[in-house]
């Protein structure tokens, strides 16, 4: 027997109609890449969505197209969003912080025939063009007055722009057509393709706006510093016009005196950015002496946050922090540490543990911890398994793969954490699942072992690696990089662990070396590690 | 093009999976039909409507059969919703307060197989069982000890339940499939039969969970005093899981006394009802001196929330009013009054004005003002039109009717409803369409005349209805009961709106009556009033 409801696609420019409808007067403001601040409205942004989704169609673009956009944070670049939405076309945000040879291969892989690029980003285009084998044209994001001279074909976007007018209804899409991309860059092999739907769009940025995740209204003012080809955007591109919330999007400079500066003046509500953005911010405010006096909340994701950082935003500056949890794959928010009521009243220390975590998950995600053979663990807070997470806006498969093997017999995907989750769904993120070690069945956290490591006043960074062991298949090898001038020896590292971990976590031995590698992005590079020990033997 | 994210259907049962995995303790209160206050959890009333859906499918229950329910809020008739969507199954609230033989029609036009019922209403079943048709079994929301004798084949529900056990996996259904029914007592002709999908009522949760709508969270501890069995239960037997928000239930006793006792016993923080229920808790905490001090918000609707009554919930008792409006067929939520940032700041009398309006739309309901010929009218605040909705929770077409016609030619579905809408997309309805005056081509809002006639001192009630005019197609003709021992002229009466009304809104003739009839609810009833005055004539 059906239901007798209204078919109504759930495709992603019902969400910016909803805005320019119920909200057309509410700001959408940006540090534009030419320099002076830009104010439109979600009305005005939605008539120009439209002049664009009719321009794409005349030169030719269609359904299922891929247009890559190598863009920051403007109104510029939503505007691009739906107007290749509205055509049923694919936006595919490239982060521009890659290699230029892994750029390249990216937009060849997904084919995109448009690139759409900030003048930021000319260069890099200059430098890889001869390597692009899909894209037929450039738009820079800009207008004539600014347009540089190129050796690719390229038009300024506001005059490419001009040539259609706002007379144009979306094209109507299947809700489970592609309606967005974004690569992953893996630490081995190449990236891979996630492509989102309509439907998942428009179900996660609705999962996310309740009030214990994102908790997004009409009078919010968000600033978005976190990249619109960081992960999806983290939503906000979606899940702020759907609240009818302001925007303000930082451009192109994302240091803390121009982070600052438009928090203050746009007298910012909320705002969203990976642990980096706000360690800037907070250097600038000691180092200025300014405040924070209209923030409220500041989530914080993409890496774990630094305890120190949740408590200066909190004690100093009084502002909740939300850390969060997700992934390119998750579309991508996962959880988020708002506070249950059976953890409402914790204070001090006890507050901060429980921040520590990543959170809950909103619904339409569900998690689960399993060991190697995907059996089940219990939700208690201490015990660790593979996380692996179920939704309809989590990824089935990638673009061009083949999709067996991705998800578990349940229709799970792994996320390659590893992590508890206590009783009320507080879920926290233990290690990486291919740094996990493995000792005799059981699992020991190298990210615990390495945090209670720095405790000892001698250490200035420490590493964990698994290696084997003839007996008990891993146990770990702690290596140590010294503060300048201290000597620390092997034991009295040790005995900092004494007490504060099971005695079968103890590292087997410790190693001091002068440096220890990284990743561009500042994380330790274990894969080198255990290249760089795989020879190596514990003592009988 | 295909997106590549996970096939994961919309259907009920996974709120109630979300919310006791992820709020396992979270409590379900209920005032229980035989008395005492009864306690359990998600977790728990998880496990009660798997082990009801083994014992539905045991009975021979399949997926599309109807069940009737008659039954107050408790955690019994939630176990039942469930234990139904659980093998696909749907769960048909029929309104105990409906004349026995409208009770019989509707459960007869349903095809119901079960009837599940309190106690309160075993009367209702004798007097009706010989007429009902397809009823197989009927099962008594009350254990062994408090089963009546019945001339009818019934089961006490608890013994029934223990029947069966809890291992049992939901049945998988299309998202599109049927899911609840609820009749509309429409004033004219028999009820209507909308039907719920499991998508509607998934997607209509979390649109109303967010901050502007219902803004439910899980630290919330909710009250749905609107009964499940009206306009299906405002979706908080939905929303309130999905949240994980605590759920108070006041089973059989609405009285002010008992209401006021759950809000301050269970610290409710969030209660909806109708302007009558609150009415009658008003009346109370001033008889008794009594307060709301955990209370915070209270959701008003059903009808238009009197001006005094959200006057003294937020003036007096320091409770914030969100006034909504809805229907049976919109699942039913369809605005909320929460306040943007254009009218924020707004106080006293400006407030109330504001408050006064039904609210503005979340998103994935969209409204359209529109005259006879179904031309948009602008959202301007005071040009009103037919109200039109379109949505995912939107009915598309009743049970066993005919679809042609419901719908108009965009899809937007007629809600009977006459209304307004501002710039900022704020609602108010003026009148119900077939109530509106069109005189000479413009609409004359009755409901708004009969409010400025209430302004008179001698006036005790006022009607207005449209009567046939040579000319003007209608005129409005002014029926007014005086209060007891005054004799008001028509000219005084009819000075009233001057100045207050535009000319060719004054009604052209007044009328004095001793009583002016009523529905069974309390409304007026105009269709007899039109009958009575059909061949009244306007002097020339």
């Amino acid at each position: 027997m059906p239901g007798l409801m209204q078919d109504w696609s759930l495709t992603c420019p019902r969400i910016l109609d909803h805005a320019a409808r119920n909200h057309p007067t509410r700001a959408v403001v940006s540090r534009s890449v030419e320099g002076p601040i830009h104010r439109t409205t979600y009305a005005e942004l939605r008539q120009r969505a439209l002049t664009l989704a009719k321009r794409f169609q005349r030169y030719g673009l269609t359904e299922g197209d891929r247009v890559a956009t190598l863009a920051w944070n403007t109104w510029r670049h939503m505007e691009t969003w739906y107007g290749l939405l509205g055509i049923g076309a694919v936006y595919h945000t490239v982060n521009p912080r890659l290699f230029p040879d892994q750029i390249a291969w990216i937009i060849n892989h997904a084919e995109d025939r448009l690139l759409v690029v900030d003048l930021t980003f000319v260069p890099i285009v200059e430098a890889i063009w001869k390597d692009l084998t899909s894209v037929e044209h450039v738009i820079v994001l800009t207008d004539a007055a600014h347009m540089p001279e190129t050796s690719f074909p390229a038009s300024p976007y506001e005059e490419w722009l001009a040539e259609a007018d706002a007379d144009f209804a979306w094209v109507e899409v299947d809700e489970n057509a592609a309606a967005g991309m974004c690569y992953t860059s893996g630490t081995t092999g190449n990236p891979k393709g996630v492509v989102y739907s309509h439907r998942s769009n428009v179900l996660h940025a609705m999962a996310v706006s309740v009030p214990d995740m994102l908790s997004l209204a009409a009078r919010d003012r968000v600033m978005p510093v976190v990249p619109l080809f960081h992960a999806n955007g983290w939503s906000l591109a979606f899940s702020c016009p759907l609240a009818g919330a302001a925007m303000i999007m930082p451009g192109p400079r994302m240091d803390g005196e121009a982070i600052w500066e438009l928090l203050d003046t746009e007298k910012v509500s909320l705002t969203a950015a990976v642990p980096t953005v706000w360690l800037m911010l907070l250097q600038y405010l000691e180092k200025t002496g300014r405040t924070l006096p209209h923030l409220e909340r500041v989530v914080i994701g993409g890496s774990a946050c630094p305890r120190a950082m949740t408590k200066a935003f909190e004690e100093v500056y009084d502002v909740r922090v939300m850390h969060a949890w997700g992934m390119t794959e998750m579309s991508p928010l996962g959880t988020v540490c708002s506070l249950k009521p059976e953890v409402a009243d914790l204070a001090g220390e006890a507050r901060l543990d429980l921040q520590e975590k990543q959170g809950h998950a909103p619904f339409t995600v569900e998690m689960k911890v399993t060991d190697d053979d995907g059996t089940e663990r219990p939700w208690d807070g201490k015990t660790f398994g593979r996380l692996k997470v179920r939704g309809p806006a989590v990824t089935r498969s990638y673009f061009k793969e083949d999709k067996a093997g991705i998800l578990d017999e349940d229709g799970f995907f792994d996320t390659g954490d590893v992590s508890h989750i206590d009783a009320h769904g507080y879920m926290q993120i233990t290690d990486r699942a291919k740094d996990v070690i493995k000792s005799g069945g059981e699992w020991i956290s190298t990210i615990d072992l390495e945090n209670l490591a720095l405790l000892h006043p001698d250490v200035a960074e420490a590493a964990v690696i698994g290696v084997a062991h003839p007996k008990w298949d891993e146990r770990p090898l702690l290596i140590v990089v010294p503060k300048d001038g201290t000597e620390p020896g092997k034991e009295e590292i040790l005995a900092t662990f004494e007490g504060r971990i099971a005695k079968w976590w103890m590292p087997n031995d410790v190693i001091f070396v002068e440096e220890i590698p990284h990743t561009a992005t500042g994380k330790i590079k274990k894969t080198a590690l255990r290249e760089q020990f795989s020879d190596f033997t514990f003592e009988a």
